[in-house]
C-alpha cells in the first residue's frame, strides 16, 4: 500500500489508500485575499493565526502555508517571499501540531520553508515544466520530503487526460532519477470546472484510478475548482469529494471550515472503511443527550425485512 | 449500453449507465407506517395521494407502490393485498404521469398491479429463492416488464459479497431461460448497515462494478439501509449515493423528499456528465435574481493560476 509520510515535530500524518482522507487546509494563502496580503506586508499575522487554529479545529489533517504576497514596497517575490515564508512556517508550527505543506512557486521560498519547518513537511509543488523539475527535485531530494506534482508542463494544462497522465508519469520518472520514490510524490491530476467541461468529473475519477493502479502514487487536487462559476458550489463539492475518494483520491487542498464538504469527507471515510466502527462519524455527529439514531427507525426495516 | 425501459401511459424512464440516476420514490408503502396502514384498511387514500404528488414534485423518476397492509379484519394478505394494489396503482397513475414500480411479496398482488398498470411498470421483486423464481419470472415474461432482482436466496442474505454476486448471476441465468433479457433485470446487491459491518460500503461499490461489467445489468438498492442505527443518516446517505453512482449504480429506492440526498444525486448526475451543461443543477440551485455564483470567486483562482 502506498503511504506518504508527512510529519510535524510531534505528529505524523499518512496519506494512503487505506487511510482517512487527508484534508490539507487551504486558507493560509494571500492569493486573492487582498486584506490578508496587506496585513502580511504590514507584519500583522493575526489572520494567519486565526486561520491556522480554525482549520485545525475544523478537522484539517495538514495546513498549507503560502506566502505569495507581492509587496507594494517591493514587487520582487524572490526577495520578499522567502523571509515571509520562514516567518509564517515558524508561526504556524508554534501554534498547532499538525504537519505543514510549504506552498510556493518561488524556489527560494520553498527552501526557506524547508529550513524553517520541523519534521517532514510536504512540498507544494513541482510541475512537469523543465525549469521547475530542475529547480525543485533537488530540494525534494536534499531535504528528503514528499512533494505535490501538478500535471502540467511547458505546454500548459492539457484538456486531454491522457496528456495529463503522461506529464504525471514523466514527473515520477524524473523524480526516480533523483532517487525520489513514487510514494513520496502526490499527484494533482488537475480538476477542470465541470461547468466549462462536462467530462471534468469523469476525467478526474479515471485519472485517479490510473495514477493509483499504474503509478502507485497518492493523489490530491484543488477540490473547489470543480464548481467554478456554478451555483451552490458547496453542494457540488460535497458530492465531488466522496466520488473522488471512492475512485481512489487520497487527499485534497480544500477549505475545512465548510461543514458541508467536511461532513461529506467524514462520511466517505466511514464508507471506505477508514473510520473504524464509525467512531469519528459518531463523535462529530452525535449531539449530547441525543436519542440513538436507530430509534428513529422504520424505513430501512422495510427493505431488509422483505429481502429476508 | 444497458438500458431498462420503464413506462407509464405517457412517459418513459430509462435506467441506464449513461442516464441520470433513477430515483424510485419509496414513500407509498405502509410497512412500518401504522397510520397509513390503518387509513388504507379504512379506504382512506389521502396520504397516498399526498405522497405521490410530493415525491414527483421533489424529483422522483418513478414511484414505488406497495400495498403490504395486514388488515385487522382479515390477516390473509393473499386475499386483501391484490385488490388494494389494484386500487392504489389506479389511483397513483391517475394522479401523476411517472412510471410505477409494483412492489409486493405477494405474487397475486404483483399480478393485480400488472393488470392495472398502464405502460410498462417495473416489477419489485424477485429473489434467488426457488419458489419466488418460479412464481415471479413467468409474470415478468407474460407481461414483458423489467424486474428488480434481490440478491438473497433460500439460505437468506449472505454477508459474503461473492455469494450475493452468485445469487444475482443465478437469477439472470434463470431469467434468460424464460426469455427475459439481462437489460430487463435491475439487481439489488443488498446494502448492509455500515454501522454493523465496516466493509458494507466497499462491498456495494465492488458489487455494482462487477454486476455492471460482468452481468451488464442495471442496479438499485434500498439506499437508507447503509445508515441504519447511526446519527445523521441523511449526511451518510448524501455521501453514499454519489459514491455508489460513481461506482456505477443506476437507481435507488429512496425518499426523494429529503433535500440533502436529492441534492447529492443531482450533483452526481452533473459530475457523471449526465446533466448536459448542468441545466438541471442550475435550475434547481439558482434562486431568482441571485448573482452569478462565479462572482463569489477567488479561491479556485489560486490553484488554477499557480498551475498555469
Amino acid at each position: 500500500m502506498t503511504q506518504t509520510v508527512v510529519e510535524s515535530k510531534s505528529k505524523t500524518a499518512i496519506i494512503g489508500f487505506d487511510q482517512p482522507f487527508c484534508v490539507i487546509g487551504e486558507r493560509i494563502n494571500p492569493t486573492g485575499r487582498k486584506k490578508l496580503a496587506a496585513e502580511l506586508e504590514a507584519g500583522d499575522f493575526s489572520t494567519v493565526e486565526k486561520d491556522a487554529l480554525e482549520q485545525v479545529a475544523a478537522g484539517a489533517t495538514m495546513l498549507d502555508v503560502n506566502a505569495g504576497v507581492v509587496y507594494n514596497s517591493n514587487p520582487n517575490p524572490n526577495e520578499t517571499e522567502p523571509p515571509l515564508m520562514r516567518q509564517m512556517i515558524e508561526l504556524v508550527q508554534g501554534l498547532t501540531d499538525v504537519p505543514l505543506c510549504i506552498d510556493s512557486s518561488v524556489p527560494g521560498a520553498l527552501e526557506a520553508g524547508l529550513e524553517a519547518a520541523e519534521g517532514r513537511p510536504l512540498l507544494n509543488s513541482v510541475t512537469g515544466e523543465e525549469e521547475r523539475l530542475e529547480a525543485i527535485l533537488p530540494l525534494v531530494k536534499k531535504y528528503n520530503v514528499p512533494v505535490v506534482a501538478i500535471s502540467n508542463d511547458d505546454t500548459g494544462i492539457s484538456e486531454d487526460p491522457e496528456v495529463r497522465f503522461a506529464v504525471a508519469k514523466k514527473i515520477v520518472e524524473r523524480a526516480a532519477d533523483f532517487g525520489i520514490p513514487a510514494h513520496d510524490i502526490v499527484v494533482d491530476p488537475l480538476v477542470m470546472p465541470v461547468g466549462a467541461m462536462g467530462t471534468a468529473g469523469l476525467q478526474v475519477f479515471a485519472l485517479v484510478k490510473r495514477l493509483r493502479e499504474e503509478l502507485r502514487v497518492n493523489t490530491t487536487c484543488g477540490a473547489s475548482n470543480i464548481s467554478f462559476g456554478l451555483p451552490n458550489r458547496h453542494g457540488l463539492g460535497a458530492a465531488f469529494l466522496p466520488m473522488a475518494i471512492q475512485a481512489g483520491m487520497t487527499s485534497a487542498i480544500m477549505n475545512p471550515i465548510r461543514p458541508q464538504e467536511m461532513e461529506a469527507v467524514r462520511a466517505a471515510n466511514f464508507l471506505m472503511n477508514n473510520d473504524p466502527h464509525g467512531a469519528e462519524w459518531i463523535r462529530t455527529n452525535k449531539a449530547p443527550g441525543e436519542a440513538p439514531a436507530g430509534a428513529r427507525g422504520g424505513r430501512e426495516g422495510r427493505r431488509r425485512r422483505r429481502a429476508s
